[in-house]
């Protein structure tokens, strides 16, 4: 059960894309029908883009080939294509053959050049993907395309997520109204380094590539880089952004200040569904690090917090031990002074330089650990920078998921 | 329910030491009589001495205590004071107050110097030290001092251990055998990053400070910083070893190369020993890594997939989702060709040079990962180096000791 997912309004369109979905049974056949598990996002016109992804060595082959094909036309994207149900990673030389296949498939039931294509798949790792049965259902993606279509799309690249997650914003800067829409997906496997779980966003705000991408760059650090359900970072993790903009005839923003809070307000949104839908969480818990030297320092300290399992299995069982969230703190390989930090859980103040607040006791601390959502804040007492990251609780319901599973 | 604790014979008494335990009611007041918590090691003779401390950035004040006391008083240390049940740590001001009392009542219950006397406590972080209920319970560890203690002192030491741990080794340079006898404790807050844990070495062996201390960091190295049960290194995690021999009016040993290895091997065995009791830990898996660049590397990756909860809930479930250590190894941080790299688990070989193995069924992997113990070996295919990491699995009963109760 997702902890207080979020009651989204429908996604709005954005000017220049349609999207489609299918259902190809990609898990195994006998789901063909019952769940889509294809999505297909085409541009109307050339995108400009910008995109993020995984640090894991082993990338999968489509990983690689979206960010390729977006160093190489990253200002003529026309289309992307996700699937779920394989991940198509960790198998090895067939790797590259079928994403160019489920590449090249896309292109022709979008009428586009595959160089222009961007795709991303997710989910079980290492088992060949089944490049047939998804190029049997693209067809299907083509003829459903519509303006409409980024709930459906949002559903279609679900894994183990319990609700489709996706994000609407309009921004307008001066005198222009323009669109901001994402889907993403998260669950498992989900840790801050670069972008942790696909996501797509699109725009028809007139931005060109040297623009988007260190907005997207910058929104993924304060937003899909800030949460942790696992400490896993994907095979498969892909952020992409693009821009319909200039192609539908605007000429590029010189403001861009206002794009970018809305588009990184709209990044933390789905970050926090992501943490709110994290495999058995049941608790979503921010991790506010203040007084820091640096935002990288705050933000170091607060993820080695949020992937402690002692920390999250305390977190799980309601049970106000902070002595794990100092030892945590203490390894994350930040130098601080534990004589001078302060410790508080909501209002409840725990430790202040370093010693035991002496109105503290462990039932006011045990009463903000009951609840469903808290905010741990941790005092370093070094500089004025600070961070948050947010994460979720380790229960039963995450081993009975990973281990009982083959997700 | 450790996974296969070995069968252990009775420690051996080491020439120079006597070894007493008390029951204090450390953790509460009516646990006094019930267990023993707290365990006193005392020389006959001023020992040369080495220890390994934890590189938590909270260490709790017992850490920076007996560290700085090796380090000045390291070549006449004449006690070890020990308790279970408070660790002591993240307490403030008080701790070093505390861990000075801990440490001047064992010198006046062992007629030694407070300078010469090494203190480590384990248990629960964030809680005021009974300091009164230890003292007073001085007297019954001072009055049980006996040559044959260890395993008294074994059981002392625990905390959510399952067994008490110890081993012995006897080893014989140039015609005179000597004693090597060790305890430790582990449980949770397992990982390495130096000692992580308790473990007091003793021996008669005539070795000088000069000599112990790089033995001991080899030694550890190998061993206790080769285990992971869940990835937090605690704040109190300590490991020493003191010599009798000199003080005994032996004379040092040019040759330590024999005593290196019964020293190496001793560690190793209490070390598998934790990871056996671990938390919830159902299966002991030992993760080789071969073809390294170095030794170091082979070791980081080992580490890596020897912490990830993905991998580990793969192994509790049985299931071989190899696909999960592959993504694990490449969240390492090591540079290695994915495209080169082989997999197996015990014979079963899963990836040669990058690609599926063309025998490889999953109903074979599946086979070994059902097994209580098994081998996963990843090799990077860059050079000659190797390492082994042991490591649990993650279960629901890690997550009930965890969450359910306060450890």
């Amino acid at each position: 059960m997702p902890v207080n997912p979020p009651q989204l309004e429908a996604p709005l369109a954005v000017p220049g894309f349609r999207v489609g979905t299918a259902s190809c049974g990609v898990k195994s056949p006998d789901l063909k029908g019952k769940r889509q598990d294809l999505a297909l996002i085409v541009a109307d016109v050339p995108c400009h883009s910008a995109g993020v992804f995984t640090q894991n060595r082993f990338r999968a082959a489509c990983v690689n080939a979206a960010e390729s094909t977006i160093t190489r036309h990253g200002e003529q994207i026309r289309a992307i294509i996700a699937n779920s149900g394989n991940a198509n990673a960790g198998v090895g030389d067939m790797e590259r053959v079928w994403s160019q296949g489920l590449i090249d498939s896309a292109a022709e039931a979008a009428g586009v050049d595959a160089e222009w294509v961007l795709s991303a798949s997710t989910g079980v790792i290492g088992t060949p993907f089944p490049l047939d049965r998804i190029a049997a259902g693209m067809g299907e993606a083509a003829a459903s395309l519509t303006a409409d279509g980024w709930q459906a799309a949002a559903n279609a690249i679900r894994t183990t997520d319990t609700f489709a997650k996706w994000a609407s914003a309009t921004v307008s800067i001066l005198g222009s109204d323009y669109t901001i829409t994402g889907i993403a997906k998260g669950s498992g496997m989900i840790h801050p380094n670069m972008a942790t779980l696909l996501a797509f966003v699109a725009t028809d705000a007139p931005l060109n590539r040297d623009q988007l991408q260190p907005m997207l760059v910058r929104a993924a650090n304060r937003s899909f880089n800030c949460i942790s359900v696992d400490g896993d970072t994907s095979t498969n993790d892909t952020l992409c952004l693009l821009s319909s903009g200039i192609g539908l005839g605007g000429t590029s923003l010189t403001d861009t200040a206002l794009f970018e809070q809305a588009l990184t307000e709209l990044c933390m949104d789905l970050a926090q569904m992501i943490v709110r839908d994290g495999e058995g969480v049941s608790k979503f818990v921010t991790i506010r690090v203040i007084g820091a030297a640096s935002v990288e320092e705050a933000r170091r300290v607060g993820r080695t917090i949020a992937v402690s399992p002692l920390v999250k299995t305390a977190f799980a069982g309601s049970d106000a031990n902070w002595g794990r969230i100092l030892c945590a703190a203490g390894n994350s390989g930040i130098a601080f002074d534990p004589a001078a930090i302060g410790l508080m859980a909501d209002g409840v103040v725990m430790l202040e330089q370093g010693n035991l607040h002496p109105d503290y006791c462990d039932a006011d601390g045990m009463a903000v650990f009951a609840r469903d959502e808290f905010t741990i804040t941790l005092d370093l007492a070094m500089g004025e920078a600070e961070a948050e990251v947010w994460t979720g609780d380790f229960t039963h319901d995450y081993i009975t998921i990973n281990a009982e599973y083959r997700t």
